[in-house]
């Protein structure tokens, strides 16, 4: 009758050894010195290994066994912690051990190897590599596949989103994909027809850059006495809930990109922030999901920060920050350099309209990868192909192509969807959001982000792994994932009147 | 015939989760917002817990003892190893688990009322608290006591400075007790002969400081890629070999102070790096003890950094850093400002002639506590009467007096003797260095630190734990510790001619 709570503890240890790897992350990328990083791996992989243990303790198979027999007599987030549990089990100890540590290799002699590669933008001499890294990728996605009765492509998707199935993600990427190319054509030709928008001079100093974000930080409902903004050279949001590390990083030369990657992880960290304080360290405490997290970063950037009413309050601030006026810095003018739409090459520098399309590319490759209908050697040919259908592009090079995302490389494969996703929940959770609370609008112009936020927290964050992503789903916004929201979302912002 | 391999696996797991508590203590002092103290307190304590557990397990004292019956088998280091895993174990493993929490709660608790009863410099009102702890202190003293044949405050001392006893504290605090009060008036008296050194002015910006304390810390030989310099309340000097993480506090209208601190926490600093490479994470590879640790620092500080040739190479950097000219900004004015002697009643604020009347008469006091000759009641008066004797004052308040430092409160009893044993060994090391290789002084007066600190790493950084404390000493200078290296420094640098 004790084995629920003896889960409890287990996992708490476990949850809490992740909590510090995590503030070992965040050290890793914003401020150890490069000389430590051999020491840091150590660090790493020994807290990775007492988690290892802990997760496939043979006790620990059992106790969940017996829990699950027992688990009428637990409240409703008990047991949806217990799922949590077997989820995060079947994830972390279905996997052999010794497949575990040849992914470690191998996957860290190809990242290694692409980041020569992607310097000389050769894709042959890393292939071989690759070709490894994907197989074992496979096994990976085959053990767990059986437990949670999907593919193995699948079973990948799965640990970043749990329960999502191709089912789910095929229709709503093939019905982006038709509407996005003519959609991108049309909003290209008008914004062509109204001209540039005026360049945005600089330089901007760092210090004025970093007190400009804190300060809309703040206005979004960042708390610093629980969370920090520093510099990495990949901006993230990572650390704990109670103390929630951002990072992001400035180019003197343009503000614009590494002020909304601020709001961005802003986004992230309220929802990290928000998570169920009674469930801390517990696995029904933990986001829900990749997709979700995405999600509540999207809402902030895309629906909240980038609207007009938005930009119209930040207009004076960003005028004051950096001393600078003129027709360059009306609200009118950072509208529409924060709207601009302009297809390119490269995924982390795609806009709103266009980044759908870097994501469907890759989800489609890997999938195929996975499933065996495309070989590691004809990655480069598919990838010409699908920039030139879904973009109307052909990449110069492998550098500007397949070789751009360190994704795959790394043995990261079924989390490029999520991006996509997490923008189409955006839309639908603001267009809730507002249809429940009509003050949000108002507020977000007149700084008063507290009706969004709350709703957020209320619907969302508060939520953790209480119910399942499509119940959550539900719940928040009365029914399931409908692309409509954010093909509304896409017109209006890009095609108004 | 696996026991010593088994158990350097085992003490790697231990040392490597405390160079992660490191990283995280020096987070909590540095980085760490206010709010995420509670969720810090949870992470520290699971990484003591799986520690403890590591290190109480019974087959660690079965592997200990076999491994002793076959230590004739190991090489010279690992014999070493493997009596300081015997010493670790002694340590951590002899008290037990009840006391080990009545400790923490009886010192978080203490602690937590200190810091109000120092506003209010009242002693009356923690005294019931204060005894709580001495007597859990005295009795881990004398769980260990028996083990390490020793007395039970001894047995304190030996936690920090392993080996170090009374016999070898008391003759030498006794002559210096006796010695210092007649230097200390003839050196106050030379002094107001010569006048005030004149006032250095500012203010000081923040940014200055830092830049000027970084330029002189590289000079001594801090390396950059293998360190960081912040910011917190309480200046140290943490994190692994590999990634030394000192902190300062900056004050704007004096810099002197912040900037010695600066070349204290590098000498500290140098000893972490200097540590043997093939001994990371091993028992045999760790500090030969506080009073090594801090003599490694009072070399850097007091026998290099506060001397006339440093200041003269540190003058032009000094007033170069601060836009600053003028006949403040000598080198003789500053060597003067920084060998200025003042009686005070505050420890942390002392200067190097009157600091050991400080810690001579915390000595006594603790040893009186914990042997049961003075009672916790009777602390104030016995605070003012050694005081009186010591130095001649008489604190105003307790804020003043016994309520200054955080130590006992804490529970850290035997911790203060290291601070002047490691002055009287910095004392003696330089004396050796010096005599052995004569380039060092030229070295130090041009900015070239590699003789000394070459010197530094071969006969003590390197060295580890590989010898004891004595014979490390010995190795070093010849001889074993002796009084009248330190006395002769003193003589030479405040009664000079």
């Amino acid at each position: 009758m004790n084995a629920y709570p003896d889960l409890e503890q287990r996992f708490r240890r476990m949850l809490m050894l992740q909590s510090v790897e995590e503030m070992l992350d965040w050290d890793s990328s914003a401020m150890m010195p490069s000389g430590a990083a051999a020491s840091r791996a150590d660090q790493m992989a020994l807290l990775r290994v007492l988690r290892h243990e802990l997760m496939c303790a043979p006790e620990l198979v059992e106790l969940l066994g017996e829990a699950e027999a027992q688990s009428d007599s637990l409240d409703p987030w008990q047991q949806a912690n217990l799922r949590e549990m077997r989820h995060q089990w079947i994830h972390s100890a279905s996997v052999p051990g010794k497949l575990v540590d040849a992914m470690s290799r191998a996957t860290s002699a190809c990242e290694a190897r692409w980041r020569e590669a992607r310097k000389e933008s050769d894709f042959d001499g890393m292939a071989p590599l690759l070709a490894q890294v994907v197989e074992l990728v496979r096994q990976v996605g085959e053990a767990r596949a059986e437990l949670l009765e999907c593919t193995p492509y699948e079973a990948l998707v799965d640990e970043h989103q749990p329960q999502l199935r191709l089912a789910e993600i095929d229709p709503l990427f093939d019905e982006l994909a038709t509407f996005l190319p003519g959609f991108l054509e049309r909003v290209v030709e008008s914004q062509a027809a109204a001209g540039e928008p005026l360049d945005l001079t600089g330089p901007f100093s760092v210090e004025a850059q970093r007190a400009l974000g804190m300060r809309l930080m703040q206005i979004v409902g960042f708390e610093l006495d629980h969370g920090r903004l520093d510099v990495s050279a990949h901006p993230f949001c990572g650390g704990t809930p109670d103390d929630v590390r951002i990072t992001t990083r400035y180019d003197e030369a343009h503000f614009t990109g590494g002020l909304m990657g601020v709001l961005h992880e802003t986004g992230h960290a309220l929802y990290q922030r928000g998570l169920p304080e009674a469930w801390r360290y517990q696995p029904v405490g933990e986001p829900r999901g990749i997709t979700f997290h995405e999600s509540q970063s999207l809402l902030i950037e895309m629906q909240a920060c980038r609207s007009r009413p938005f930009l119209e309050l930040a207009a004076p601030l960003i005028r004051e920050a950096f001393g600078c006026d003129g027709p360059a810095w009306t609200a009118d003018n950072l509208y529409r350099c924060y709207t601009r739409v302009k297809p390119g090459f490269i995924r982390v520098e795609a806009d709103e309209v266009t980044y759908p399309a870097h994501v469907i590319l890759r989800y489609r490759l890997e999938k195929a990868l996975i499933g065996g209908a495309l070989e590691v050697s004809d990655l480069p040919d598919a990838w010409q192909d699908g920039m030139k259908q879904l973009l109307g592009l052909t990449p110069p090079d492998h550098a500007r192509g397949c070789l751009q995302d360190i994704h795959w490389f790394f043995g990261i494969f079924g989390y490029f969807p999520s991006y996509t996703l997490g923008a189409v929940t955006a839309a639908q959770l603001y267009r809730s959001a507002v249809a429940q609370n009509p003050a949000i609008p108002s507020g977000i112009a007149s700084g008063d982000f507290v009706p969004l936020v709350g709703w957020l927290r209320d619907k969302i964050h508060r939520a953790g792994c209480r119910w399942s992503p499509t119940e959550l789903l539900e719940r928040a916004t009365g029914g399931p994932l409908d692309i409509a929201h954010y093909k509304a979302h896409l017109h209006e912002r890009y095609l108004p009147g």
